[in-house]
């Protein structure tokens, strides 16, 4: 199997390179991933790199904040749910997406960030902030749609909506990382679902959607 | 602040080897530790890791078989609650531990197996096995309680105990990563609060404990 991303044409040689860094850190990690595969992957010379990098940690932060933009697009922007009118049929949408994900190897659709984090946050306080801003920008767009489905509809014990984005957040992390291990996403797509049902039931006449 | 671990009197060398391998994976993951940095928080020779081990990787195993005899003990044998008769009861207990386990730095409270698992998945299929080992006996083990509970009162939707015992690690597994990132347990103790609340709204009767 070949390790080489396949690239927009005329795609530049900063934004091949994150794009590698993402393909290659959420299947090995980001300690074993060497600059020079990094280059080898993106098709581009490690003068390319340090002309744009100054070190693996920067390209590191660099593709977290491309990691947020690709999230924000891909799911907050693009998808046709995003314009349901119902927050909480959207909210519901939103999990329903996330579980669709779910298929395939792990590398392709577990989190760059969340790898990079579970190994860097004690080395590097550059790419723990970097993931950190990445994750709380996902949790910061969530909310504003659990915050208007609580407002329509009500919530069980005042759970708060930046919470419950967090909840989310935190399912979706672990669900990766137990489909790692099962290398199988089966027991992934079930937590995803115990989280669909969990919300369902925070909210008045949630359960009967 | 030391790296060196503190040892019982007269522990072996392998057993040291394999503290500071827990100790040095949870902090800075498995590929970013070497073979030198695990012998010299140990305090062992490089000669008496080799006289252990084949290669870091052997050792990972060994440490992964040693993390699910930590966890046997530390969750499911010695702490007093565990001898709580009704099951439901236990199972809230087992989650308000895993509650007051997350304090202080995450190297303290976080996961070794599932840290190791997240970068090692798709490059060391000895590794991704180890872990998963470690991982699936968690959840079997958590999974008698949850039927034992099932048992007693009933469940919502036919959920399964397997089902929810995996559940409840991907909470934990992704709240360790959270926690990491936030540099913080607090969105990590908000996310089991939450599990819990689900929890209790799975069994019948529940929400009134």
């Amino acid at each position: 199997m070949s390790s080489r991303v396949t690239h927009a044409p005329r795609q530049s040689a900063r934004s091949k390179l994150i794009d590698a860094a993402h393909m290659l850190v959420r299947k090995q990690g980001y300690a074993a991933t060497s600059v020079d595969e990094i280059c080898a992957a993106a098709g581009v010379s490690k003068g390319a790199f340090f002309h744009h990098f100054a070190s693996k940690e920067e390209l590191g932060v660099a593709a977290a904040e491309q990691w947020t933009a690709r999230a924000d697009e891909l799911i907050f922007t693009l998808p046709p749910w995003v314009r349901i009118e119902d927050p909480l049929e959207r909210l519901l949408a939103h999990i329903d997406f996330r579980l669709f994900m779910l298929e395939g190897p792990p590398e392709g659709f577990t989190c760059f960030v969340g790898t990079m984090v579970q190994e860097s946050f004690a080395s590097s306080e550059a790419l723990r902030h970097a993931s950190e801003a990445s994750i709380s920008a996902y949790c910061e767009r969530l909310a504003v749609d659990i915050e208007a489905a609580i407002a329509r509809y009500r919530i069980r014990d005042g759970v708060s909506a930046i919470s419950l984005a967090w909840h989310v957040q935190a399912v979706l992390q672990g669900a990766f990382v137990i489909a790692k291990a099962r290398n199988s996403p089966r027991e992934a797509r079930d937590s995803v679902l115990h989280l669909k049902r969990y919300i369902k039931m925070l909210f008045d006449g949630g359960e009967n959607r």
